[in-house]
């Protein structure tokens, strides 16, 4: 064992926003770092938007969210959890993905997510846009060997067909794909939070077809939120499961620094309550994407991202 | 009939932020086009703040408004609604309004309109601050003959007595002015979100004592606006309606960019249930007004202008 | 008796952006002023951030909330009061609080309370970060002769032991010296609105063996606000009662410019009828603290924190 | 004589942030007040937009420049002067000019500052959009029974023909407008920094044939600003004269919030040197317009504006 | 001939801030537009950033511009030149390039100057990043059969060897590929306004061992811009000629909003001057690259970038 | 010899907005770290803005100027010079400055400077306010047991005499108390950029007095700035020398992010020039302080921050 102190420093000791930011004051621990197998959870960056529709920014989501973490402190005080206590974190860095070249980017993605898996890692993605999503998926399902469940937060579904002339790999389609490949069991693949305009009902009429229960806003707020996330574990809980977290699941006037922003949307209380309803599962692997730093003037997009992270972070642990 | 295409390029053709943006990518067609006969459903917009009494800047709003919308696609999730299929709707362009001379400025507006109603087109009037609406209101008058009933949702009732030492074309008075001209049938008129700090209770006074149905927001946050919405159609719905929404009516952390806040509001959830309300009622002309970019910062208050305005074409549809 | 005006000038006379911005428009009358006797509620600026752990900037919060101010009406539409009417009311300036010396900042503070006390009028405290507070309860406590109670609405409890290395007079600390020192009765003291992370639960563990009634956010949305302040009342009420309201306690959607946001509070909705609950109590002092003005692009949380100002001044009359 | 301290309180001992902000921190004197009088040099703002032709937001100018102003100290440091020791200076306020009501905003200004000349106050007007000026200018006519000179910094003329279908007061044209009614003497009347696109030459076509000495850009910048001020003062010095200073003679580089920026101005160091350079001119009065702090996110505009005024005021001084 | 107005809608009608945004408020002709022969000079936009380095959102670069350009006057003041009265220019749209295909992006941007230039039609290019550069090269290389002349005013030489890995088509590529494909002649490509660090010497030393002429700031700067442009009419204007701007140009002081600035540039002013004294040469294209509305805070860069793009148009003139 | 990788991983490999930021992709070493000693040029952050006259967010400095730094590419452009390369440099993190206690945080500051310099590491500072240069020429003065020469880049000459009340220790004083405790000679003392309002004379008095070479802003305008860098080599340079540089030397439209901005001051180009020049001067530590992110929208002032330190860097080295 080495010597790392794995506890991050306290804001009481060495001011909140002081000292080079890594996620949450974790230590600095690369992938092909000796001491990566010491790591449990990890923390992977990917500054990458190469997949975006609409408005660009979030490969600098890693650098605002790591901007925004060193204002979280130890405790969860609602669970009483003391997660970088309970278990081993670390800021691994972010991958060098090409901004030009989408084919090499994904594979060095992926490449590093199944590097983490191979130390026995369980992976926590910083986004970018939602195509890096399918980056851990494929490496979590070649790890595993088998597909998993997937609990979606977001205003879409990502199920979308091929995109601007018959592209298959947009921000659009990750989980799409992600069925194709085998990665995810769509009838354990739960969705909540969809909302806003559509092209058509391609995406729903795909997943619904394929066994995916997909929760739109309406009858979320008409259920309550517990009640979503009750149907959320009872869906997806029963064996590993990925959670991914799209901040535009929230309301863009929490989120307004994001590529593709949905109005009404859940509160930040609301979203918080739905991660805590995650404890409990077998959590293989989780993240939060599309935090675009460049539409955030206010900074509260970062800021609440981190706090969604640091839930996460907690409801993978008992 | 002419060779117009009347749908919107899809956004994965043409990527959302890319073109000229008319509104929601509609045909741009001008009251004296040769074609506007051709047009059911027409969005003028009239950029113009010269009754504001507090912050200006609503004159940006049809071009803050043009912008976002660009980002809205087709369908209508909730309700799946085509709107754009459904009728034919064209971006009719900007009325020419002086921005120093508030005669001309309403006769130009006042005109516009008429025009647009001789060729039978539903007007969705875009602003521009709220005397906008008189405009609008003493079109409709003149062109039907008889007033008509008005829903309202707003923060402020917009009843005020003169002001400014006497004005009675401010944006603080034009339903007031509206019922004077016999344009709006008080007993037939509703309005709802009313909130703030008041000079008197002269507006209310003046109100209630013509008729005028009007709900504090206490009284909308304890009734639900589920019921609120009933009652609107209730007190408004035997007939025709028009329907005025000022974006000061959601709360200024959603809509921060309008020239009059007040906090304490619905959230852009609420209001856009509210909205979906009016679908089913006979929807004779529409506006979305206030919205002032200059003091947007993050672009929601745009971006969830043009949400509204979608959902008011969507109400104005079978 | 001079002849000051104290009824601010209307907003329908001279518009709301215009004129020397004194808070609300009111009188200006320093605590020496010669005609301060006549004074019932007070202002007074506490320009001061030199106890921030954070993000600095609440040195600028009375600047920024005598610019929004102004656009305060005269009367509150839900209760009908007219609370310059009802009471003289004064602007009464900023204390000249040094940027660099935290002592001889809070004695300049609170030699200025005492004055005011020493005239008979009831402080409204306009900060500022929230150590600023403890000058107003230290000035109460020497005037009154014996504790008394407070009502806290915030994000933090503020009851955090000492800190950066043994220091007891941070933003983090204000209400544990306040007990330590005799000022404010824990028995009679209600804290509401606690959540984000924390260092530990000393704060907590602290103020419940003193007798403190804190209640985190989960268990006020459970309980509903309504219900949060019935216990209020029951708690502090029975006596004087000193009012503070941090506005971080509000979510950051509605109030991001703050020195240490905690996402998922309540709405402005919801923290208005809070401060509307506390009517009838014998309202010693009041304060609104930490709006820190540069983290406030789009200015809304100034515009909120008058607006609870303005409640708050309200509240302290029958 | 009064007791009121003419000198204002020094940033050493009340922070520059702190303190009702009037203009520079002088005492407030409105042009009733019995003590008016005794004011020598009255600064009076004109909150009022209401003739501008492209962005609004002057009427936020007063308010704007007067929270910016604190920042400036006692001293001259190039010139040596102490110009509020020199001259007993004062904030006269506001003028409450109609938002609605373009006649009735007009006589009120020109009233306001009739009142002031009738005490011997010199006038600065802080605008406000640049129409403003032709109240200064009429009311000055009328004190002295002739005309009298004008140097003017600008990006434009502002001696356009009638506009918007033949208004005649707009921004754009109160030159025109002061030589029409014999206010300024154009042959005692200079302009320089225009620049940017025109309509067409009608505007420097009338100038040059009124005999009014312009000199775009390009001249400026080829001949020096020493000498183009020697030229200033060689047209326009030989007797009275009245200085109007339009923010959007600097490059916006340096000042982005004002309405009508034109790119390729001079520097903030240039602009500085020619007002000093007017020092031993006989200024009747002067002015400083066109700041629009809703289009300045940095507070850079009101900043140096607030320079430029400060520089005005002792360039009024021998 | 069809019956289209080529002149653009005055600001003394329409204001400047109304009305749908084409390019300068010129006719809409899209390429494939049966009245597109008709054309003269076409601005084209490129809303695409899928090659850029560092900070994206030159993708929105085509909607800033078209926003800021309503305030383009008809007038070129300073040379008298009406622009768009002396040649028949439209807004040609924009390009539909793949934001998540750069092979498909920059084909389909190709194709659509090569369907201009089949109109002889002078293409103006409105980026979008550098790159987009090249495919108006390449369709001009292709018409015209022989390489040309190029003057490029950049921060950047832009003839960086392949990078991320061997990349050769991003924004720091595009010269060099031009001069490796034979689009442009290197003795006859002239480049000024390099500075900022560097990875190393390989751009200039390819360059100069190409044959093109490199002149840093500080050489600039030394002779003086007037100077450098006599130099690069020398080197590049001995036949058809290209020119390149890229807002980076341009300190950013003046254009914070591009996705690489580099500190210590010209002013605004010497840099329209250096437009200007491009009038006379053969240009056979242009663009203006690298606006990147979303670090655009105040709306200066879309500002100047307009108003160079607008000196372009007029030094294609004669 | 560790094995530590000196060269910061290119922005050709690693995109330039990825990865955990350390001062421009530096290896980070703490002054405890073991591998201390190799280090020669050190940075070092002091988040520290307590001692700030007026608007504050310097402590927010090093945060920002890490996180822009990642801009920086490998090779300075006009010199040639390798800086990472020609000398083992270090983000040695931030001292942990207590945000509530001067004296607390001006001792750790020192002792961390001691720290360095007991293992022969140049100090370059990031600052924090300008007092936090008092800790740096403190440990310098106590390590090489005599006064030093001192070259300030900055528009205020801190030689102010107490403040607020006697106040020696604000970012107002800190030459003047460098000088009475014997830091500084002060007769090889050289400050150039003097500009602004002043209280009054005593600082320039104070400092010619003492030997001080101070050149305001116009005598520096007139001479030029290659002029005034021969006279502050001529001054200074005899011997070790201190280099401070204050970003409000430039003027705001450059850097508005700073909290005592004055307008007229230098471009970015002409303070990129100036601190070339102090290249083989034999410099003992430097510094860039007064950067405040709250205040600078765009970025710019961090951008233009990180390449001034870059350039002072450069000047270090032969």
């Amino acid at each position: 064992m080495s010597d790392i102190d794995w506890t991050p420093i306290s804001g009481a000791v060495l001011p909140r926003y002081a000292g080079v930011p890594s996620f949450m004051r974790l230590p600095q621990i690369a992938p092909d770092d000796p001491r990566a197998p010491e790591v449990e959870i990890g923390l992977i960056g990917m500054p990458w938007d190469g997949a975006t529709s609409n408005r660009p920014g979030a490969r600098h989501g890693p650098r605002g969210l790591r901007d925004a973490s060193t204002m979280i402190r130890e405790m969860n005080r609602s669970t009483g959890q003391l997660p970088f206590s309970a278990a081993r974190c670390a800021d691994m860095g972010d991958v060098a993905m090409s901004p030009v070249d989408q084919d090499e980017a994904l594979e060095a993605a992926e490449a590093t997510v199944a590097s983490m898996l191979s130390n026995d890692i369980r992976p926590v993605m910083v986004g970018g846009d939602h195509l890096c999503t399918l980056t851990v998926l494929r490496a979590l399902r070649k790890h595993r060997g088998e597909a998993f469940g997937l609990i979606l937060l977001d205003s879409h579904t990502d199920l979308y067909p091929p995109y601007f002339g018959g592209k298959t790999l947009t921000h659009g389609n990750p989980f799409r794909q992600a069925i194709e490949e085998g990665c995810i069991d769509p009838h354990r693949t739960f969705m909540a939070g969809m909302r806003g305009t559509s092209y058509n009902t391609s995406d729903f009429d795909y997943g619904r077809e394929k066994g995916v229960h997909i929760l739109p806003i309406e009858t979320c707020m008409e259920r309550g939120w517990s009640s979503v996330m009750d149907e959320a574990r009872a869906v997806a809980g029963g064996g590993p499961v990925y959670v991914s977290f799209d901040i535009d699941f929230i309301d863009p006037a929490y989120a307004p620094g994001t590529g593709t922003p949905e109005v009404g949307g859940p509160t930040s209380f609301e979203a918080i309550q739905c991660v805590r309803a995650l404890r409990g599962l077998d959590i293989i692997g989780t993240d939060l994407v599309e935090v675009s730093p460049p539409f955030d003037p206010s900074g509260n997009t970062s800021w609440l991202g981190v706090s969604v992270l640091f839930e996460l972070i907690c409801a993978m642990q008992p």
